[in-house]
Order: C-alpha cells, then structure tokens, then sequence
C-alpha cells in the first residue's frame, strides 16, 4: 500500500507527535489505556489544562458505552499515565476494579471541575497530590 | 434550528470542555489565535505536553498555506494565549510582524522538539522563561 495516501500521511504525522518527553495533544486523544493486567480498560478522550499554570491537570478516560452513549467518563492524573510503544498505548498499574469506585462522570452531566473537593475525591482515589500543590 | 442536531450538541459539548481555569484539549485544538490589533493570525493546531512534568510545553500555531499544504507551524509559549471570550478565540500581545522572524517550521519538516537551543530560541523569541525552568 502506497504510504502516501492520506491514512498513511496521518498515521506518520501522528508518530511524530511523540517525541522523546513531549506528546501532541492530538496524540494523546484517543489512546487506549491498559490495566497492570493488560486489559484495555479505555481510552483518552482529552486531556484538561489548568490555565494559569500550564499543567495538565487530568486525563479524561472514557469506559463502557456504545458510539458515545452510556460512556463514562473517569478523570485521572496525568502521572497515571505511562506510554509503552509495545502495546500502542498507555500502560498504567490500575487494575480495572479500581475504576469500580473511581470519580467519574457520565455524558449527561459534567465533573464539577472547578469545585476543589471533587478534584481532591480524585487524587486522593490515585493517591497522588493534585495538581495544585 | 434544533440545538440538538449534531452540530449543536459538539458545539455546546465543546462549550463544557472549557470551565474556568479549565480547557479541555480538543477544544484549544483548533481555536483561531488574534494579534493585539484584533487580526487572526492563526489557530492552535494542538499543544505538545512535556511527559515527565505534565506540562504544556509549546502551543503549535499554524498559519498561511491552503488546506494543510504551505502551512507555518509556529511553535509559542501557552503563556502567550488569553482566552477572548469577546471573540470565541486566543487573544495576544503579539503583532504579526512578530511571527516574520518567529521560529517555525513547515509541514515537511517538524521542530526540534528535544533541542534545548531550538526551545531556548522559542522562549526566547517571546521573552518568556522556558517551561524547563
């Protein structure tokens, strides 16, 4: 298959995206997430940017659903994140039962992400300071 | 029109992904960049995320060009971008006689994303600290 053709183009784009320490947002949209076991337990929807800092202050997971409908949507720190070239994905050390009690949302209404105690419901649940500090 | 087609709902979806301190990724993605004296000088293609630090390295504006072909890819400091609610896009200090000597690259090339002289060059050029520091 000729590599030119547009799917071709974009996939190369996309490879360079990802270079030593810095990632294309665009790159990580869409990236399948993997459990410690190796289950694809979802994937990157976005990442959420606090503004004055620059940070990333979560990765937005997506889980379940059907084209969209019934996903759930599970905000997670950025630091959860590993990438591993040998699955395509991100690699973590979540089991999926850890999602079972995660802080998560769903399409119909939205993370109250300005609200610090929902924030904190999530880092705490990863163990790991929040983005603030 | 019904705001519940499917245009309407990613407009007011994309809406939600912006929430105080918080942007969504996909919705800076896309996003038109105004000079100080108001005229668009560009649109953010997507911002590259150092790994380690979670942070927003560089917003990659791209300008000119004619679907894609011909484009300059200008890559800025995130400090460099307010959001404009007035005009639904990024408003800066910057004129566009300050993109003429900008570092930049063209879509048959890429930037040296891990050469510390060529992101010194960046925040140089915009008389910011790099994010490195």
């Amino acid at each position: 298959m000729d590599p030119r053709t547009d799917n071709g183009l974009r996939a190369r784009d996309l490879d360079r995206r990802e270079t030593g320490n810095l990632i294309g947002s665009d790159k990580v949209e869409g990236t399948a997430v993997y459990s410690h076991a190796n289950e694809k337990i979802g994937k990157i929807e976005r990442v959420m940017i606090d503004k004055p800092s620059g940070k990333v202050a979560y990765a937005v997971m997506s889980f379940g659903g059907f084209l969209g409908i019934g996903d759930d949507h599970y905000p997670i720190p950025w630091s959860k994140l590993t990438y591993d070239e040998s699955v395509g994905g991100y690699r973590t050390d979540l089991a999926k039962a850890d999602l079972e009690d995660a802080p998560r949302f769903s399409a119909d209404d939205d993370f109250d992400w300005e609200n610090r105690e929902a924030g904190m419901s999530v880092y705490n649940h990863y163990g790991i300071p929040p983005y603030w500090v």
